[in-house]
């Protein structure tokens, strides 16, 4: 398989953090006191926030309340500490002070009932810092932590992991044959990444379907690349495309280079493409909103906990002249979200595909002073009319789905497919074929002599044994070629019908 | 569905609390000092334990740790109240101080990984206290929290639980069509209790079947009885039976007093039957094994953190004449164990039947001083002979299975089984009427015409709609006519094997 040659660490090394917009790296100690940082400092990427992590101070309690406010009640306090040594000195196994309280961390995390809610312990917080410094390898995909499963939001386009046939929702249950139950996101993120040309096997659960699913990735670099842009000619109109693949502090002015690039072409319409971009920094998303969303309009509203909201207003004095279609899928997450919801309400524009991932939180990385992180949700965004897409997700003005076989799971056949068999891994197969060209006859899982024939074909188009059994090197072709279908452009019945009303709309 | 007109209340009310040995029922204030209470009381069944609960003292942290011990080192209690802290004042809801402080007691139990620890909130505390001084109304079972799952240990004997088909390891998933996901152990077993004649529906996941179970209980008093005892003549030889269903405080006295006057009769062997006797008090036990285990042995050894053992001997002056077998199976679980490892490796008498549970740790219910609980496991218990058995169970002398219609899950028919269907329902259905003498023609689930003529067979005995199809009321009675067949003594091949071995042994 081709990857791109550029490269995209800072994104995807935070590939965990990456779903939360007004997310900052924090690596200084600021003065943590301010109330709303992000809030007040919209004009400034690179704000970095912490709670201050030492002053010299040595009573712990008192500094904890200095630094943030809040102090337990007497009588709650004494609880806490009363169950924290009877468990420290009578439970039957001795347990480190340190592990028992990371529990306590997390089990009030767990209260909130929020997957992007996280805590980092020293070693997990450190090694992402030193994976921020290098250039980043591994499977290309955001996770969060959902009912306690790490569960994939949106592998990024052209990444391994979409190429291996990852899909939103799944959920890794094993790496490499382990179990991970009981490891942290964080924890499981660090298992699954690791150099470039390595495998890594997940065992994935996909909703919807029954058996566990062996995934093997191959990792590889990432692109840096968030923003890549192209002119189309169709039907003597000039259409721009732009497809952004994540929010990064950069994306923005590529953005806007690209766009002025577009327009001094003379474009008669635009299509930005965020389909399987998992969000990224919100300052990113409102600097690409003034460039589109109509002067005066709001192009996200962000609320705090007392239902108080601000307004991110759009500063485009020059309204567009020409029509917008954005691309969205059930991988959009978070900053996509935002922008589409803005294109669509404040600038009436086209939206097509499918309804997204449905994010609608902003997250902020808090230090706790011994090098752990608490990844705390602090904000809700709404749309630009007002609207919570939290779980929901931001509907397509235009609903279009791909074709069948761009949602078809990976075939597994360790125990090889073959005549008269009547599986679910069968039907994935024949959706295959079928979205190949070579009919299978029938797409309802039972393996007919014509799907056998169809194999037979596909098997000697690709020089195989041409044995009309699926076995895994026809398993595994099956699903390069899959994957090359699903890029072609003529396969992709969004970007057509985008191009469609674009034109129409002319 | 007949029901015994005696009744337990005490033990079915700690349903949840019952597998644990050394359960003080926790009522008074006492000094909470001593480190091992347990072990040094041995011969007090009475003896209550509990942590101060309140003794005017105002600092909180202080009075933890006098009470205790254990503090919290400095930096550690600073970072737990700092992320304590941005969580109560900056995470995007407001949530109450107690659910967090809650949340993070919870948060340590997870870290130690134990079924057996648990955290009972006030209310929950105050109900189930309030419980213990009526009648208890429920459906007769032990429950534990097991990787995040109600877990069935055992239900009682010829309990609404047992005789609606529940069996040790279903995880019970919902509870009248609502799934319990996040509920407590004790939030959930407050759900399943309700008011005599009352149906519960339990969806219950069963380890090796695929598909969820609905199952329901009517629920009803529980017997207060927990020994019973008949004299058998077989082959004319006196064999006496003690049945023991928990080990409750007048166990031992009950089991004493019957045993003796067995042995007037004269008898030539004793069975004693602990099958799905999920346990109960550390002190019954022991009593009942100084009445059988040879003098000068060990009944248990009860182990501290420190690996620091002490042994429980038996007194017993005068070893018994006649020969005993044990019965137990998967449902025998902690004193249990105890007491058929005792007769095994210190009396080497016959265990027969089927590995026990293996439950091999001891807990204790200690007071947090606000009305909450924590029980939590403080030692582990090893046989007599040293043997750790948790997680691993007591083996049989003899391994003897019962007929395979005593391991048949309920018939589930929302859909009636008919002919030509193919599924485990009608493998049940199949290993049911094999059970009552039916002649399925076979039980591999393929719904045969033998099969359909068995059933017509069973129906027109059951005076119903002669059919040939398995819709709900056939299910149900086959579900009855099975609950009585595995209930007849005919049928119960680990208890003849025991009545062979004792006659043979005379």
């Amino acid at each position: 398989m081709n990857i791109d040659k550029k490269f995209l660490p800072l994104i995807v090394s935070l590939s965990v953090i990456l779903g939360a917009v007004a997310m900052f790296v924090v690596m200084q100690v600021t003065d943590g006191t301010s109330a709303e940082p992000v809030l007040n400092d919209s004009g400034d990427a690179d704000t970095e926030l912490a709670i201050d992590q030492d002053d010299g101070e040595e009573n712990a309690a008192e500094e904890a309340v200095e630094t943030s406010g809040s102090e337990i009640s007497e009588d709650k306090a004494e609880k806490f500490h009363k169950a924290y040594s009877i468990i420290m000195d009578r439970y039957v196994e001795a347990f480190d002070e340190e592990e028992l309280l990371e529990g306590a961390i997390n089990g009030m995390l767990e209260v909130l009932d929020d997957p992007y809610s996280v805590y980092m312990d020293q070693e997990t917080a450190r090694e992402f810092m030193d994976s921020l410094d290098s250039s980043f390898e591994g499977i290309g995909a955001e996770v969060s932590m959902t009912n306690g499963k790490v569960t994939i939001v949106a592998p990024f386009r052209d990444s391994p992991a979409e190429k291996a046939g990852l899909r939103p929702n799944d959920q890794i249950v094993g790496i490499d044959g382990d179990s991970i139950e009981g490891l942290s996101l964080y924890e499981a993120v660090l298992q699954i990444r690791g150099e470039k040309g390595t495998t890594v096997t997940l065992t994935v659960e996909r909703p919807g379907v029954s058996e566990e699913l062996n995934i093997d990735v191959v990792r590889d670099t990432i692109p840096i690349e968030t923003v890549t842009s192209e002119l189309i000619e169709e039907d003597g109109a000039k259409i721009g495309l732009i497809e952004i693949r994540s929010f990064s502090e950069s994306t923005a002015t590529d953005f806007e280079e690209q766009l002025h690039a577009l327009e001094k072409e003379g474009i008669d319409g635009l299509v930005i493409d965020v389909r399987g971009n998992p969000g990224g920094f919100l300052q990113s998303v409102e600097d690409i909103g003034n460039l589109l969303v109509p002067g005066g309009e709001p192009i996200v509203q962000i609320e705090n906990r007392e239902g108080e909201r601000i307004r991110h207003v759009s500063n485009l004095e020059e309204e567009k002249e020409y029509p917008i279609a954005t691309l969205i899928n059930e991988g959009s997450a978070s900053a996509s979200e935002i922008l589409a919801a803005a294109l669509k309400e404040a600038g009436g524009h086209h939206v097509v595909g499918e309804t997204t991932f449905g994010k609608g939180t902003v997250q902020q990385t808090l230090q706790l002073g011994d090098g752990s992180e608490l990844k705390l949700t602090l904000f809700r965004w709404l749309t630009s009319d007002g609207n919570d897409i939290n779980e929901v997700g931001v509907e397509p003005t235009e609903e279009v789905r791909q074709p069948d076989f761009f949602y078809v799971s990976p075939v597994q056949a360790e125990d090889p497919l073959e005549f008269d068999m009547n599986s679910e891994q069968v039907e994935n197969a024949q959706l295959m074929l079928e979205g190949l060209d070579y009919d299978p006859g029938r797409t309802d899982g039972y393996f007919s002599s014509e799907t056998e024939e169809a194999v037979r074909a596909f098997q000697d188009d690709e020089g195989l044994d041409v044995t009309g059994v699926i076995d895994e090197d026809t398993a595994w072709a099956l699903q390069d070629r899959v994957v090359e279908a699903v890029r072609d452009r003529e396969n992709d019945l969004q970007f057509k019908r985008a191009i469609e009303l674009l034109i129409e709309n002319e």
